[in-house]
Order: C-alpha cells, then structure tokens, then sequence
C-alpha cells in the first residue's frame, strides 16, 4: 500500500516543484480549467494564497516553503547576514497572507529555525540547504497523508456514508489529502462507501474541488448544499464525517472552513461519529483554546457573489468569516498519521507529542 | 397599528389582482429586476408556482385560488355541471404543481368545498363567487401576517438579534410575511433589532428576497451563508430565530425550507428559542407526524448552477430536496395570527383549533 498516489486516482498534483521553479494548479478556475501556474516572485505566492489559488492548510506550508526559496534565490549575492535578514523578512511578509492556517506559520518558523541551526558558509549554500528542507517539507507532508489514510481507512465500514466539508483532499496536500486520504486508501481496498460532499460556501470548494476530485478518482460522490447536512443525517444517509483542519490548538479545539462547527453540531445531535482528520503539522500545542485562534474575515464580495454572478442587493451588509472553531466536546476523534487521538483531548495531545520525541 | 402594510416600508406586494386580471412579481428576477408578470392562462400560473416566480406557503395558496379563477373564466357558457367538474380539475391540476407547502392544497380545497356550498344558478355566477372566495382568501392572509406580526413583536426585545432562513417575508405571502412579520411590527413599534438572513441555497431566496427586502425596509440586515450560522450563534450574535413554515402538523412537527432543520438543531445547541411563524392555515391537522410529508425533489441543475453559472464538475450526483422536517422538540414556539402556540403541541394545536370554532 506504501505507493498509493494521487496519480493512481487520476489526480493531478497542486504543487509541483523541479529545478528551483514552483508551479501552482490555480484551484479557483476547477473543475471548469485546470492550469498550472508559475511563481515568478513571492508577491505572486503570497497573493496565490490570498486568492485561494492554492488553499488547504499542508499545501499552504509547502507552497509557502517553496515560496520563500522563490523570494530569495535572487539575493544570493548579498553579505551572509543580510541574506539571513532577508529570509527572516520574507518570511514574516509570506506568514501575513492568512492567519487561520497553523502550517503557514509552521513552515516559516521551521525554514527560518533551519537556517539558524545550520553552518553554511554563503547565501548559495544557505540557499541549497533551504530549498532541501522546503523538500522535506514536502516529503513529510506526501508521507503524512498517507499514514492518516492508513490510521483512517480502518474506520470507514462497508456501506458507510461519509460527510465531508470544504476541500480536504488531494488538492489540499501535496497527496492524498486529509480528510480525504481515508477515502482514497479505503477506495484501493476495495471497500464500498458513498461520500456527501457538502458545497462549502462562499468559494465552494466542496462544489468545485473534492466533488471534483473524488468523482474523478472513482468515489461514489454525491454533492449537496450545505444547508441539506441536517436532512441527509435526519434520514440515515450519513454514518460518519470527516473533516480536516487549519489548526487544532492544545485542548483539542478545531479551526476549519466555516461551516464546519454547524455539521459537528449536527453530527452530535445524531450521534453520528466526527473526525479530524489533522497532520501533527496542524496541531498548534502553543495556543491553549479555540478562542484565542485568529478568524480571518474575508472579503463582502465573497458573500454577494457566486463566480462573478452578483447574488445579493447592492450595499447589503454581510458577515465573511472564513473559518469556525469547533469545540473540542465534538470532536469524536482526530486522525493523525500515526493513531487516532480521542478525549480528553489535553492529556493525550501531550502524550502524542511526547511519543513523537522519544 | 391596524394599517401596518407593506407600502409603509417601501415593498411591493407580490401579488397583484384586479378586474378579473393576475399580476405575479416574478421573483426569480430579484433583487436584480422587478417585473409583474401577467398571468394570461392556469398553465401559466402553475408553471410561475414551480418555477418559485411566486413561492412562500401563503402566497402559493393566494396565486392559486386567483389562477384557478383565471383558468375557469373563460368556460362560463358550459353547463354548470360540466363547469363545476371542470372547476375541480382544474383545482386538481393546480395543486398538483408543488407537494410540500399545505396552502396549495388547503387553497384548492377552500374553492372547491365553497363552489359545493353555494347555491349558484349559473356558471357565471359561480365564477363570480369564487372570485370574491380568492379576494377572501388574499384579505384574510394579510390580516394573518397583521396577527402574527402582533403576536411575535413582543417576542422581540430591544437590541436582539434574530436569525431567519429563506423567505417567509412580505413577498412570500400578500402583505407582512409571516416570520418578518413580527419584524415589520416591532420596526413601527421603534424597536432596535439586527437580523441576520441566510443566504439559502440552493436558490438564494435569503441574499435575493430577504435580504432585499429587509433592507429595503430599512431594517438593520446582515446576509451570511447558510453555514455561517453556527459560527454566528456561537460567538453571540443571535438571540432568537424566526422562520416561516410550508406545513405544520398535527404534533407540531414543521416542514420549511431546507436548512430550517439544521438552523433548528443549532438553536437548540445554544440554547437559542427556535420560533415558526405559521398562520392557522398553514397548519395541516389531517397529518399525524412529519415524517408523513412529501418532500419535494426538485433538479439537480439546481445545485450544480448558482444565477446560470456551473459551479460543479459535469454529470456529478446531486441530492434536491427542497424542504425538510424539524421535530417538534426543536420548536420552541409557533406564532399563529392570534397566539403562540408552546408544546405539548398535540394538545395545544387541538386546544387552538376547538378554540377558533367557537
């Protein structure tokens, strides 16, 4: 099972990285175009992300990673600490483009941590060493989907219906998702399952990306307003949800796409298990609560407009938040790449970190 | 109070009728046109109910007995057994064009029973009584959302906020709405409240009529998407919700546009009081339990197309159903034209119904 890829499923890759040159599949034009575009700067990554060009909080740290060797490569003649300053300033500068998503942060904080810890002697060599940890980054996160499709898969029964919501999946990684990658395994073990894929307003990413993605890789996919979640559980369409996650904080609370809180909700109310699905990457052990996590509040227009189809009476007020935290008392358990972590979540995400370091 | 109408907030009235002539506001054309449509045959006006250019329970059940007067008009020199048959096919076609909101079929009923009753020599004349029976039917739904609006404002406290879902407002009915009724009251009363309208996908009857409409009016409106609510209850923004209902039954159980469940269930997560605006002829006693009503499925085209636009991949399944059932558990009140109604609603909507007979 170790070469389960995207590929398999027919899938392209979001990311893709080859002699100092980053391309990005802009996931705003899918499912009616799909383009790889090339990252001539970091404004350019920087506004890739802004625009959702790339999204999904794994593909945000690598794209990031990636992106910041982009802002750089072009000052390699400079005094090694002025380089140095210059990676710490780009970095800030990438880290500014969304404030939900932990690995953004993570992966500039782990770029910088790098350059800090290694002996290069010049900024080509500090540049190479750079690129190889963005790489890595990469690496870590193709093999991080998988082991949370392993841990995951053993938990979607034959027969089962699968809620998801946004766009978790292989668009969202660098492989086969988050939430997502459970179905994909389960899929290549030949069990049967149909997942709902819930539209995801304002951008539609369930709509547009996993509908996509899993009807393509050969998933039994069916796709539903987000106000039918309560319905297709209502009348016993729905066994399980997974979800996945732009951070977990250290008491086990849950940022993810707006919208998310609300199927929880609901999900408890049916009794109806709710999983995370969430790399350790995305688990964020220096915030305490959910409410101390940034709720990035995204722009009107998003609300009053369906691609570029005006929605709504002109100058009405809206609300745009991007992202809701779900309440760790929701949470049946979170998938990780390694085993699932279930309540009480501050105990045991200490001890997961703790078995990591050993 | 008593002259509280539509025209003192600035709103067109949905339905129009006069010298044996039918207007519909076509209201998938809002909030982008508005245009009366004449309605020249019966198969016109049943196609205007399931295209939703007319929608809302109320005003479904208004556009009916007036389209069931327009389809009759001109059979006037048949003999008047032949007329009175093809009054009841008529009706029959008519009720036929949606099965959820009871109003239809409550309104056909009404016509027909009144047809028997008369004691009419001619079929013009008959024709005549079933035109003065619609104008009935139409004055008495205005003076329904007069007394819900009564009823339900003094639910409302200064400095709320309310959250309603799709349209049970002015023009889903033929004057104050049902669950904006309340709204209009406590705004001529100069009570300060903010509402927060769902968008409603999958046909935006929220952004497109509510949102309009309220702003219109000038009250304080907020358009979010239907997955917002959770996030918007959660962080302290909604202090009550108000919706309309398509039937309630007899054990107080309320079909509404898909959505209300979920927003329902929510509600109750945050200890929120859940209330259904419903005028008594939106109550169907001759239906035990909810889950005995016909949920509507409408096209896929639906989901996949938000104003025309695809937002989907191409031949990807779909779920439609344009209602669901929120249990009576959920229902913290009913706002009828003279009371609110509390559990234990199969007590109390027997208690309600002997009350109104006397």
């Amino acid at each position: 099972m170790s070469d389960i890829s995207l590929t398999a499923f027919n899938l392209p890759r979001s990311i893709q990285w080859s002699a100092g040159e980053l391309y990005l599949l802009d996931q705003t034009l899918l499912p009616h175009e799909m383009v790889m575009e090339k990252q001539l700067t970091i404004e350019q990554v920087w506004q890739s992300i802004l625009q959702l060009k790339v999204r999904g909080a794994p593909a945000i740290g690598v794209a990031a990673a990636y992106g910041l060797c982009i802002g750089i490569k072009n000052h390699i003649e400079l005094e090694l600490n002025d380089f140095k300053n210059l990676v710490h300033e780009k970095a800030t500068y990438l880290d500014s483009a969304r404030p939900t998503a932990v690995n953004l942060n993570w992966a500039m904080m782990r770029m910088t941590n790098h350059m800090e810890r290694i002996d290069a002697s010049t900024p080509s060599l500090l540049y190479d060493a750079l690129v190889e940890e963005a790489e890595l980054i990469h690496a870590e996160d193709r093999s991080l989907c998988l082991g949370m499709g392993k841990t995951g898969a053993s938990l979607i029964k034959d027969g089962v219906g699968i809620m998801t919501h946004c766009n978790a999946g292989g668009l969202a990684t660098s492989e086969l998702g988050t939430a997502t990658a459970p179905m994909y395994v389960a899929q290549s073990l030949g069990k049967k399952f149909k997942v709902f894929a819930n539209e995801t307003r304002p951008l539609l990413q369930g709509a547009r990306l996993t509908a996509w993605e899993l009807q393509k890789s050969g998933i039994d996919v069916t796709l539903i307003t987000d106000n039918m979640a309560a319905h297709m559980m209502a009348t016993g369409n729905i066994d399980m949800v997974i979800v996945g996650t732009d951070r977990v904080v250290a008491n086990g609370d849950v940022a993810n796409k707006i919208g998310t809180l609300g199927v929880a909700i609901l999900a408890k109310y049916y009794d109806i298990p709710f999983y995370v699905a969430c790399p350790s990457s995305t688990i964020d052990m220096s915030t305490a609560h959910g409410k101390e996590i940034p709720i990035e509040e995204r722009s009107s227009e998003e609300i009053t407009t369906v691609m570029g189809k005006n929605i709504a009476p002109e100058n009405i007020q809206t609300r745009s938040p991007a992202f809701d935290v779900t309440p760790n008392e929701l949470v049946t358990g979170l998938i990780t790449e390694t085993e699932i972590i279930r309540a009480p979540y501050v105990q045991n995400l200490k001890k997961f970190f703790k078995g990591k370091k050993k």
